[in-house]
Formats: structure tokens, sequence, C-alpha cells
């Protein structure tokens, strides 16, 4: 996986989300796999302001991102009710892979809570690899599409 | 949904499963919702005993039950690490639908500890309502396949 | 459970959320029990727009309210990325119980795709039920506190 | 975190899980979060076998073991209803902290699906680290108790 932009200008995008009671577990904390989920929700909404929908990319170009890699650090534990920001960041696209990575703390918080990151495969409807669109390519790195 | 057998000779099933740690919540007790994916399990190793593998029903047969209703009632909570049965009850089964009822106990216990139902449709590939072939039926009622 | 205020004018809330991937399941719809975690959400949002935080009702004043009872109609599916909708009516308000009404729609439509009731018990923090203080009982109905 | 066991004398155990319909999601496999609640459900299991029961540690002893740090390699999908053994092995016990390792796999396979390890600091009712009893560390490490 070769990083396509330098360190300080990758795509970044910050979401909100609000920790639900079933997210919490008897250690009144949240329960430490809920963070993936986040993750999740933070390269969608990533993807969405780059203008590549996860949604169409699947429905339209039978293009699915699967895991092939996740790590977390767990800092500080979240609590029920809390604000959390989600951070994400395109941190590399590859032929036919990407990499993110995340960063989630509290509300106007700067110290993370957790920090982690994810590797995805880029594969087909037939589950084989397959190359990401120029495009769709140019598209995830936020530069603008070639006219 | 007209029951096909009478009462008392309903099939019926009892599998165990144990509470996870993400399962519950921070009032240290099982969060509510996960009831029914215990419902789930309960019904899926019921038919599993009478000869109806859900998951062939799905991809050999193309027959799908998504849910039309559920309801539950809680009794008394569930807490981490408990061993847990779940009685299952094939209440009836229609031209194009099924009805399960449920009774989760503390293993070895009569007092239950949540009962519920759930009643589903049975729809085709193309997700429209469909009969449910003889034989399904017939397995499904605990009755020996016709020659 | 006796309704505290007559039909019509029984407070009511709308949130807005978004399905998660995760929430989605084989059958390329939202799985039936993650209905019951929207409906939290949305009365959790409607009491807390009525001035009675649910997180600081447990955390200060000693009062949870586990489900009693819970049901649901499902009436046409949800899908992945889908923006939806869920209103939340608290329908009664008794002495040491409430009930909630919900119905799930799609961003800007009428008809429901999920509707459903719960039945909650107010309990304190060893677990046996408490009546709600006429404090809580005034805000829940919408009405502004005495002086 | 200092392994207390030579390499192939560490505590090893397996336990078989089925995959449940809500941990699949649309794209017909299993949700890549539900393989830590598997690695979770493969820690206790083993910890019972050594002994030590999770859910007593927590409660009698007032030990928690809140995760520090996880990662998982996803090398091939799981599917609807598949039997699956979760492989834990205790990695290292330090001072203050416990280290397992996972692979699951199909039942009676040898290719991981998934494989990963998960760090934990253990801590005590006040949230603060705390030293593990000698006791436990024994137990933990497989060895017999000391008279």
């Amino acid at each position: 996986v070769k990083p396509v932009v330098e360190r300080g200008t990758a795509p970044e995008g910050r979401t909100t989300i609000r920790v639900r009671y079933p997210e919490t577990d008897r250690m009144n904390v949240v329960y430490h796999a809920h963070y993936l989920v986040w993750f999740e929700i933070g390269r969608t909404e990533l993807m969405r302001e780059l203008g590549c929908e996860y949604a169409a990319l699947e429905e339209r170009d039978g293009i699915f991102f699967p895991l092939r890699e996740v790590a977390a650090h767990y800092h500080a534990p979240a609590r029920y009710d809390d604000a959390l920001e989600v951070h994400t960041r395109l941190e590399a696209v590859g032929g036919a892979s990407v990499r993110f990575s995340y960063r989630v703390v509290r509300e106007g918080a700067v110290e993370p809570l957790v920090t982690g990151f994810t590797e995805h495969a880029a594969v087909g409807r037939d589950g084989r690899p397959c190359r990401l669109p120029a495009a769709l390519r140019r598209r995830l790195a936020g530069a603008p599409e070639a006219p």
C-alpha cells in the first residue's frame, strides 16, 4: 500500500456519534468491539464527503472493501450518552487496497480515547481482488476528477 | 395463521446459550434486545432438529422467513455468564407464515426470565410472499414425510 | 398504567438515525432486533427534550427504566445507509411505570417501516419498583414544572 | 509483558461457536467486529478451564481486564451457521497485564479464517492498575497452585 499523498494532505473527516445504551457493558464503559463500528461510520462519512458514497460503490460499481486488518489502542474509556468525535484519515490508497486511521475523542477534547487503523482489500462482486478505477482513486485522494 | 397441530403436540426444542460480556449493559443485566437474537437461535435449532436447516432453506430452496411481528415480556433479568435455556415451540404453520413461541429460563429452572413469540412471513428470493412447500410444512409439523 | 394526558397532547419527538453496515444481515435488510435499539434512541432523545436526561436519571436520581414488555410490527424493510426517522410518543406515565410508542419511517416518508411500543417499570438502585417523583412525572407529561 | 512460560507450554484452549444470523452483514459474511466478541468467548472459556472463572474474578476478587490493545488479521470469511473453533492461547502474564492470541478456524480445519491478539490491563474496582495476585498468576500459567 503506497501512500498517494504526502503526510499532512491526506483527506480527513470528522463525524459525531453518541454512545448508545447497549454499547455499554457491565463495567459501565463502552464495550471495546463497538469502536470498530464507529471506525466504519468514520470512513463511511469521510468517503461520502469525498464524493464516494460507499453504498453506491457496492450497489452501482460492485466494489467492496472487506477488512484485511484492524488494530486499536484503548487509552481511556467512553461512557453512556457521551458525545464522541471520530476523526478519520485516509492514509493510503493502493492499486487494490485502502488504509484508514482513526482517533476517537470526547467532543471538543484533544486526548484520544481510542486510536486505530483498518486496512481493506478492494474486491469485486465475485469476491476477488479488483483494481480501484482511476477515477475513484483520484476522488479518494481528495483531488479533483480529471475532465 | 391456522395451527396445524393440536395443543400439546406442537414441536418443541430446547437449546442452551451462555450470556456473553457484550450482551450485558451498564445496569449489569442483559440488554433486552439480545433476547430476540436468542429467540432466533431457539427456532434455528428447533428447525434443525425437525430436519429443516434454515441456512439450506435460504440457500437451496430460496425461502426466507422475515419477521412480521415480535413481542416479549421481561419477568426477571439474566446476568453475565449465566447458562440459559431457550425453549422454543412451533405454534402454527400457515400457508405462507409460521409462528414460534419462546420461554427463556435459567438452566434447570422453571420460572421464565423472558417469554415471547415471533411471527414470520414466508417469502421467496424476490421478497414476495410464497406458499410453504407441502413437504416442508409436514416436516415443520413434526410429522413424518409422505412416501 | 393510566394515561396522564388526553390523546393528541402526549409529548412527541422525532430523531434521525442512519443505518449502519453491521445492522444489516445477509438478507440485505436491517436485522429486526436493531429496531429495539432505535426505539431506545427515540425515547432517550424525547426525554432529553422534555428536560429529563436519562443518563442523569440513572446517575443522579438512581431511577432506572428496565423493560417490562416490547412489541413490534414489521411492515417494510430498511436498508444500509438509509436515513430513518424514529417518531416517539410518551403514551402513558403511571405511578411506577412509563409507556412509549414508536413509528420508524424513511426520512420524509409517511408509511411506517416498523411500529411498536415499550413498557418500562421504574426501579431504584436496589432493583425494586419505585414511584416516579412528582416533579419528574410533570416533566414527562410535557407540562411546566410547578413553582 | 514478560512471558511466564516458554513457547509451546503456554496454556491453550479451544471452544466452538456457531455463526448467528445477526452476525452476518449484507456482504453475506460475518461482520468483522464480531470476531472480537468470539475472542472474548475464547479467553473466557480458557480461563474457566484454568480454574479462573472471569465472572468470579470480577465479582469476588474485584479484578477487571479491560482491553489495552487488539489486532486482527482477516484471511477468509466465515458465513451464516458455520461451526467455528476459537483456539486461544495465554501468551503472557505480566505483573499487571495479560496477553492472549487467537486463531479462528472452521471446525476441523487448519487454515485460519482470522488471527489476532488482545492485551489487557488488570485493574481494581477503582479502575486503577492492580498487580495480579500470585495465586492467580500461577493458575493462569497452567501451573499447579503452591501448597
